[in-house]
């Protein structure tokens, strides 16, 4: 059993940013480093980089690892199996080559339980004995805590919320499906639809400044009062809305956490989310759901992932 | 605490059966009782009804009762919360009433929840880790075995499959929702799109024979090839597919046990079923996933009830 207030490192990867904090027992961020992922360049660069920034941040031998990264993993081999987001990672043995790389212990979890994790330990879920965590960003992750622990199912691939179904002849999602969450609200599908509602000559002032269109811009005009970007987030809401209401239906949880890019747009995502639930779930009154911000932002992956494998450690 | 080998009465009842066993301490239902519900005479008529089949099967105040009936449940307090199901039961303190009247303990479970928890204990799940359990009748009841026990979530009102959206614009639901599963596959609607092709001119042998249209009836017809009945099949079974493909992208159960009327069926639901969730259900062939037919029938309420009661008595 590892001494429980040596620091730790966890580290956070997605397609776009490698993010890694040395954390200590009481999950406080203690030192930073970042990289972007440069997914395209192959498996072994990505490692590379992991490793270097694991590195940097001074660890040592006696200091255990965790990655937090795209699913689907198995979390007790450490392997990733082909995500979405990380085109060409087959069946990738994470665990044991960077175990190998860095003379630790290394446990690697899926990023959205992790993130989860964070938000029920230090976040906006602490205490909560059922809940749902949701990061809104270029895929949907979630999360669940069900009965004071975290729930990941027979295989570790549990809290799929982004590919349950909520259009049925809705738009090809890159899962095979059509008209899951992730393929209407994604942040691909949401800029999408926007640069094509302007080419057909919509008025916003999204058509003012210049450089990519991103959730982000879109979320400031709406802040701003565009009523098309409000309008674009509403929808996104809606269907967030029907897709919560699903697992709320299933799942009777107490309270449901949205993160991730999108959500920073505050009550203009948030209100239509909720609206959408009160109208569609079942025994609504009868409930006393909340449905929140998350707290920690981009820090929940780094802070869930060393909170979960010093846990699940101990255990060993 | 009771003693484990004392027979326990089991009565499951619903909108239009009302069923009685004595049952033993492995699950054998040693005598039984049965009678029709007849709700619209009013609640005190149904609870006296209750009362005469409990002691028919010579009940006396050392044998405890549990009683599985439509939800919202408040298991703990042994409330029913105004099942769409049992129209005037608004806020009925079963428990309470039966045991002023019996002398003895009584349990009030949700019956989607019982169905399932006797499935699991003495029918198709045997020994499965983590299942959903489908009752596909005039409602459609669904329950959740998580990590080795039934989960009934924050209030009590979790598995409620038959009330996530399938499709965003379909029937009017009871619940107040559009296009729940329940609305699309519930006994009612199957029957109300069968007369209304029939009206419409459609071939089927269904027009041959007379009285009532029923689903039972629907399977008999497809099962001697009737082309018209096979299609409603499969389009009802097409839509359990895809609820039951989002409940396991969020909760990665091993087994979906799929009872109620259609489900005699057989291959002719089943099939479809399992078609919609192979090509819905992300990650489906990294899993395992098993759906298979209900074993207790109608039995499977009488039974969870008392193996639940019996174990959750045994803990207070």
């Amino acid at each position: 059993m590892k001494d429980p207030v040596e620091p730790f490192v966890g580290v956070d990867f997605g397609a776009t940013n490698i993010r890694a904090g040395l954390v200590d027992g009481e999950g406080r961020i203690l030192r930073r480093a970042h990289s972007g992922t440069y997914a395209s360049e192959g498996k072994e660069k990505v490692i590379s980089r992991i490793v270097k920034l694991v590195r940097d941040l001074g660890q040592n031998d006696r200091m255990e690892v965790g990655i937090a990264c795209p699913g689907p993993v198995d979390g007790s081999k450490g392997i990733i199996f082909d995500p979405p987001n990380l085109p060409g990672w087959k069946k990738v043995h994470l665990k044991e080559e960077l175990q190998d790389e860095l003379g630790t212990r290394v446990s690697v979890e899926n990023d959205a339980n992790m993130v989860t994790y964070g938000e029920w330990m230090f976040g906006a879920g602490k205490g909560v004995r059922n809940l749902l965590c949701l990061t809104l960003g270029s895929g949907v992750g979630s999360g669940l805590v069900l009965n004071g622990s975290l729930y990941t199912g027979a295989n570790g691939f549990a809290a799929e919320l982004g590919h349950t179904i909520v259009e049925l002849k809705g738009p090809q999602c890159r899962c095979g499906a059509r008209g899951c969450l992730e393929s209407l609200v994604g942040a691909k599908s949401i800029v999408a639809e926007v640069e094509s509602a302007i080419a057909s000559g919509h008025e916003t002032i999204l058509t003012q400044g210049s450089g990519e269109m991103t959730v982000s811009r879109i979320s400031s005009a709406a802040a701003k009062g565009d009523s098309f970007s409000v309008k674009i987030l509403e929808k996104a809401g809606f269907y967030v809305g029907v897709a919560v209401s699903n697992a709320v239906a299933l799942l009777d949880v107490e309270m449901v956490v949205v993160g991730g890019g999108i959500s920073k747009a505050g009550p203009l995502i948030i209100d239509p989310i909720r609206k959408a639930i009160s109208s569609n779930l079942i025994s609504f009154s009868l409930r006393a759901l909340k449905v929140v911000r998350s707290q920690l932002g981009d820090d929940a992956g780094i802070l869930g992932i060393s909170a979960y494998s010093r846990v699940s450690g101990a255990l060993k």
